[in-house]
């Protein structure tokens, strides 16, 4: 932009924005010596003007609840999207864009969802939509994919992506207690919210995992394909012998290609101890890729928090007051994105993890791996715990690779079973 | 560039130029995804026309031994130096940016030691003078740092950014055999080069720390202040006594910022077996660091090879390609870019390792450690071995945080006690 001053509308005030406004403020003699120009607060779009701020940006600063602020006012040169949730915060992105207006947001649910049509926008009306901190908080994964490796066919993408699910499994395993206590844990210390689902569910490292497969692959995977499961089932008897076994139990989002068809989903999975992103505790995120020309990488830092994510924000906003002229914003030329070539994930091949709950009879291993041999399951390791009074007793398998349909198909069998006490517990195993 | 074809110009043609050349021609459909147009090697500059090449670009490709035909040349869009060297490199980019042509480089030695003058001209010029390439092979530290993390203060900096070397101290550290040893199988494996002081001096580490102050800090860092320390002179012994007491032996880049000041240095360090750069193995370079916003990042990877380096190389010219406007060379719109402001580094503060080699006899043990409290350092952990029938004995000790200085003038003492039978053994340890 060829003017001194950039003028930002910001459309939200919590964590993310606030930690952004502390930023500008903190570093703004060291930002005028990278861009030259100084960056402005001008608008901040609120619900409710009169809330008593932790942080006030610049005597600039003017509060408002109304959109129109930011969207009529000729000076504002973009728009930051930092509200949160869909319906307001699309219909505000596309005037901002339609108003020829570029726009920064941290929005991955938006991007995921609804990603495909903002971009179209944005393509048409010549215009920056940029996403930084909508994934992985102040990691750079989003220039990582869009522009160092961009000469890279992406052979596959491994996640952890959501803080408050690896921190809650983080504890589960440190500590043997049960979901609940550690979800508990996870509010006192802030990295939970009130109501956890999307965290918990792994609908949020879903998001993020759609928004990877966009700028890593170029195509659009519709959200409502991506298989999402979470980590609320999952129990300490599980955890603990993941552990026994030499694993650790992750929720990861994971991508991968194969014969050209993608393969993807947010799933818990027991992952070697030794493996590089077992390593990855608590509130961290990180992600490890694999591309045909520069082999494995791995980037790794804080995926939340009011600076991380606010320095994801900053990163964008600076690229566009550096040059506005040419945004690119997928990181591919075809606009629109075709859609995703989706593998049936029954044909998905992995390790498996099964824990039956079983009546303590005999013969029930027998007729258990006898379904497995069947339908092709190889058994690793097996496992039959010591009665303990109980009248069930656990049966755990770690099975070699797999196909998905096989291990569906057997678990249908298994489940008939007159011996089978619960529901049968399954992870995937990777390596 | 507005044309279709993007012609470039290779200077050298070893390991990282047929990498690249490999990766253009797999990835060709790829790469017009991503910037619609098509990248060329045109002429590439080799010293023997007539050698038998293991990877032969396509028919467009003319070998010579002229440089006037790269340079010449109206149609070369960018000079890719990847000769290594530092002399005719140097000639060969400055005579590319004379003539308007962008310059791709992977030359770490001419970019420490001489890139302030070439970045000037680059400048004065307008061309883009680019080089992911140069630090950490695949690794993206370059971009990120540049442009991902522009808005942040950088407080610290660490990274292994030699493979050899950590290759050759993994060895030592798994077989528990001497150095010499390990670098043969480094030989071997093609992880070090017939003549290797470049890489085992800690020169070559330096030459990139050099490059990541620059865009770290903004700052022209001399090659030639930058402490330098090599791992030539580790011993098993040590590398032993390191795991003994919980910590692995690592040749560290480090930069630090205090008080404004740049502290710097590459030296073999003691790093806790529990740190996230512990786990960095064999020929697999990392960077850990912190910023005022961002918080702890780090980014792993390939640090050399064919593809891994060729894969940065791309990323420069599909930047190029893209959009070569406004190139962004150093981060920094302040040309020349200051000197650094060098922190003395007696006063650098960290905890230390001293392996004393000391006639066995009383009162040895109370001298060292005398001299040790009077100088204000404060010891964690001593261990005095055993006699094995040697005329000499070990005496080890690990401290708390100390001043260099206080530790020169310590071991400037305790070197003129009789007692002492060979040289004292110094390293430093960082948390």
């Amino acid at each position: 932009m060829d003017k001194q001053t950039i003028n930002l509308g910001l459309a939200g005030f919590g964590t993310v924005g606030s930690g952004l406004a502390r930023i500008i403020e903190e570093n703004r003699e060291w930002i005028a010596r990278r861009i030259g120009k100084s960056l402005v607060i001008k608008h901040i779009l609120v619900r409710d003007k009169d809330k008593v701020r932790p942080f006030i940006p610049g005597p600039e600063a003017r509060f408002t609840t109304a959109a129109e602020d930011l969207l009529n006012d000729p000076h504002t040169d973009i728009v930051v999207e930092l509200m949160g949730g869909t319906r307001a915060a699309r219909e505000l992105i596309s005037r901002a864009l339609e108003s020829g207006k570029h726009v920064v947001t941290a929005n991955k649910a938006l991007l995921a969802e609804e990603g495909a049509d903002l971009f179209d926008l944005a393509e048409k009306k010549g215009r920056a939509l940029y996403y930084e901190a909508s994934v992985a908080g102040g990691i750079p994964i989003v220039q990582t994919l869009r522009d160092s490796l961009a000469g890279n066919r992406i052979k596959s993408l491994t996640g952890i992506l959501n803080g408050t699910a690896n921190y809650i499994l983080s504890e589960m395993t440190t500590t043997g207690e049960k979901f609940s206590t550690a979800l508990e844990k996870a509010k006192e210390k802030g990295y939970a919210e009130a109501d956890p689902t999307l965290d918990i569910e792994g609908i949020d490292a879903g998001h993020k995992l759609a928004i990877l497969i966009r700028l890593a692959h170029g195509q659009n995977y519709p959200f409502k394909s991506l298989p999402v499961q979470g980590i609320s089932a999952v129990s300490p008897a599980d955890i603990e012998l993941a552990k026994e076994f030499g694993y650790i139990l992750k929720l990861l989002a994971q991508v991968r290609e194969k014969s050209g068809k993608l393969q993807a989903g947010v799933h818990p999975v027991f992952l070697p101890q030794d493996h590089i992103l077992a390593k990855v505790d608590g509130p961290f995120n990180s992600i490890l890729l694999n591309g045909n020309a520069v082999g494995p990488i791995m980037l790794y830092g804080q995926g939340a928090g009011d600076l991380p994510t606010g320095s994801a924000v900053l990163a964008d906003i600076l690229a566009l007051a550096r040059d506005e002229r040419n945004p690119n914003n997928t990181g591919f030329l075809e606009n629109p994105l075709p859609q995703a070539d989706i593998l049936d994930p029954e044909l998905t091949v992995s390790g498996h993890y099964f824990r039956f709950t079983v009546q303590d009879r005999p013969g029930v291993l027998s007729a258990l791996s006898g379904v497995l041999g069947e339908n092709n399951i190889s058994i690793a390791q097996a496992v039959q715990k010591q009665d303990n009074g109980e009248k069930s007793v656990p049966v755990v398998f770690f099975t070699h690779q797999a196909l998905m349909r096989d291990v569906s198909r057997a678990l249908a069998e298994i489940s008939s079973f007159d011996f089978i006490n619960a529901p049968t517990v399954h992870y995937r195993i990777i390596k």
